[in-house]
């Protein structure tokens, strides 16, 4: 039974065929794949657009979902092997996991990290958790990665500029008055380098390295696909010959919970963000961000409103990966 | 495309078709309106009612609702255009419109105003720039007016009383713990002024007239329909010979967001409970009021609890009314 | 019309026939009993078992449910004939039971006492104003009784061990950082009782008896069938010869609300965690628990993690007997 937790453990080929998939459901293709099957939808953290296309989406399949939300702002539920339960957390993902898989036949699940401790969070331990004590698939709706919005993003480029191979993919951290996760981050630079484009990260200082995990998967995958990985602090080096620009708040994991020694670094980045006069130098590129976004802080007003914004059309394509993916995994073992 | 943002964008012989397909659902109608479609209804206020009669209202029509709940009092939305979102504010209405626009067929809101600037909120700032930038049919669920509510009404009156014409109708100010929003008072005299009745309101003191807007519309629509329409502070006169009476209680505009000042205005209407005493005044008259209700505050229980009050039926024609506007707005354009 | 509120109102062959018909609906018996009708439910309190095996059951009947969720500890609505509601409730249970009866074929309800009053709360007020004033079936999600986990208990038993009848069932007092409420205590001895098992209770000390209402009826359906009831403080007697043993950790009812004088009390029970060694004087006894479930506080890994471990299954039959009620309910009275 496999699960949906990473696109790291999808080969390039099984995402085009989900990619392939969903641009059928986008164009009309009808499917019952979950007819008299359900899915939760387990949020930590709050969410509309996702939680939005999921049950969209699953109602669609001829499926229903169901919305489990966290009141505050992490639901405290343990995770971890012999724990003595004499704190805050009432239940332990071993019981959640079973009990939800007798209910249910998909499980989703959003869980950031909680910005403490990241030797420990950059394990995924609450959904790897899941994972392991479910009986039914489980779809990762974003934790220290968000797979589901980078194949909305792949769909989104592949619409727009067919096999993106060999293309200049450049990810640019932009301003943000606060620290954010690094999972959308993560997740372009995976999904670039999987796909063979040339992956250029634009950051303001090196303390905004993203891990090494996701640094080396993405030099890997550029490795196998003969395309480059780059990392740069210049803004011209960075934007000129782009074909895709894609934007992305993060905070420095050198700081990670501790944020205040960042601010001279964040400092560095205060003209970063994405202006008609950056895209000018791009290759007549497009530019994406997964919603939501501070407009003439992030990205100017007149880029995104240009016609070179795909940040709408990626926002759609959730709906069409996301019933792709619930058909495969729903489908698999011949059901 | 039409949206449903306040009464006063439809006419009278549409409303009534609304009402007169309402009343055919009541009595057992089905529609398959909503086959494949779906409905968001998005909260930035709280609601039980409303959001159980649309999720119901659109299952019943063959449809799918999702309800996209702001946590907070306020859910932080800009709507400005040009704004550079460097304040709380995550998102702008121009990509949620068009997003939400993606994944559903209507979009439904509840935007109650913040009681800071008058002048700014009665132009309807949210649902205004949801209308504009959404590309399916908005609908109003309670804004600074409540149109889905007037319906309610309207259908509940015409079931009692057949063609409401010339009938006298007064909006009774009714004491309450708390200043309230106007919406209901205004929507009241809109849809009561606008089916061609006598129109009466009675109030504490002059502070308690409604916005120059609503109390235009009413008279402009009385004219058109050869009826009155009349503001007093004096409760016989008010009461005597009324057909219908409605309740509701409002903050004084005047005191808007400073409502320290308003207490001895206030203090004038802690009479103003709706008693068996006052409505032996009227022409046998019914009472209604939108749910919930404080009883012995508002109304006294022996009218609740009689066969003059109409609050459970209005209640109930919200399901109604409500299914036949979203089938209409589904099926406008030949879809 | 019946509600289903307590299964104190319902006999033992009426329950053996909702847990026949649980048994057939687990086994994969359809059924389109819900089919153009919906169920609102009601929380007063947070849930997340309850409204998923609610939800998903509604909709395995061809139904609908909408879920209605208070947003603080507890929902302002007025119950009490009379009250002049000037304080903090809007509502009345008069009207919101009189509206979702228009909207709804089936009202579930979760409301907790508030641990202020016991006297007041142990006449479970708010779902007797509910059962009182709606015009369709009411059902009982977690009061001061849970009679949904009752079914889903016994349900559990009967599958493991057939007859439950002359069996001996110890529910044990267990450890906890906090006074809960007895709910579930009390419906563990109630379920037990009127199945005819020999029912032992261990608590730390006198105090920790259960209302006078459940202690009674337990020693009534005992004294009915034949079977023992008695309440120990002596761990040995109660687990010896234990055919099944069921954990639950509640709040003393002298201190009700005044907690601080429990302490020493709750004291004496600090050994009471169900281990191997204490499973080891048992009939080969089988052993549960509702969850959530705090590991290594109330029950030892090594407990939970063995074959004996019921509360999976327990779990996964609150769909199963939930949906034979909803049928039952659904269908009285020839619809």
């Amino acid at each position: 039974m496999r699960h949906f937790l990473t696109t790291e453990d999808w080969s390039r080929g099984e995402l085009q065929a989900l990619l392939d998939r969903a641009r059928a459901l986008k164009a009309g293709a009808s499917s019952n794949a979950l007819a008299g099957k359900s899915i939760a939808l387990v949020f930590f953290n709050p969410s509309l657009r996702t939680r939005s296309s999921f049950d969209i989406g699953a109602t669609q399949l001829g499926g229903h979902a169901i919305v489990l939300d966290a009141k505050g702002a992490t639901w405290p539920m343990e995770f971890a092997d012999g724990a003595v339960m004499d704190g805050d957390e009432e239940e332990h993902v071993r019981e959640a996991a079973r009990v939800l898989s007798r209910y249910v036949d998909l499980i989703a699940i959003r869980c950031f990290p909680k910005f403490q401790n990241w030797t420990e969070e950059k394990k995924d331990p609450l959904i790897s958790a899941f994972a392991a004590h479910a009986t039914v698939p489980v779809i990762n709706m974003e934790t220290i990665v968000h797979p589901c919005q980078e194949l909305a993003l792949m769909l989104a480029l592949q619409e727009k500029m067919g096999n993106v191979r060999g293309k200049e993919f450049l990810l640019t951290w932009v301003p943000h008055p606060r620290p954010l996760n690094t999972a959308v981050a993560n997740s372009a630079i995976l999904i670039a380098s999987k796909f063979g484009m040339n992956v250029r990260m634009l950051i303001p200082d090196e303390v905004y390295r993203l891990d090494d995990r996701y640094m080396g998967a993405a030099e890997r995958y550029c490795a196998e696909a003969g395309s480059r990985f780059t990392v740069t602090t210049d803004v011209e080096a960075a934007y000129s010959g782009a074909d895709a620009v894609y934007a992305k708040s993060w905070g420095a994991l050198p700081f990670y919970g501790k944020w205040e020694g960042e601010a001279p670094y964040r400092a560095k980045g205060r003209d970063f963000m994405i202006t008609p006069d950056k895209m000018a130098m791009t290759n007549n590129g497009v530019v994406s961000h997964c919603l939501p976004m501070r407009r003439n802080v992030k990205i100017a007003d007149a880029v995104v409103d240009s016609p070179a914004f795909l940040g709408i059309e990626e926002a759609e394509n959730r709906l069409h990966v996301q019933k792709a993916m619930m058909e495969a995994l729903a489908l698999q073992g011949g059901h």
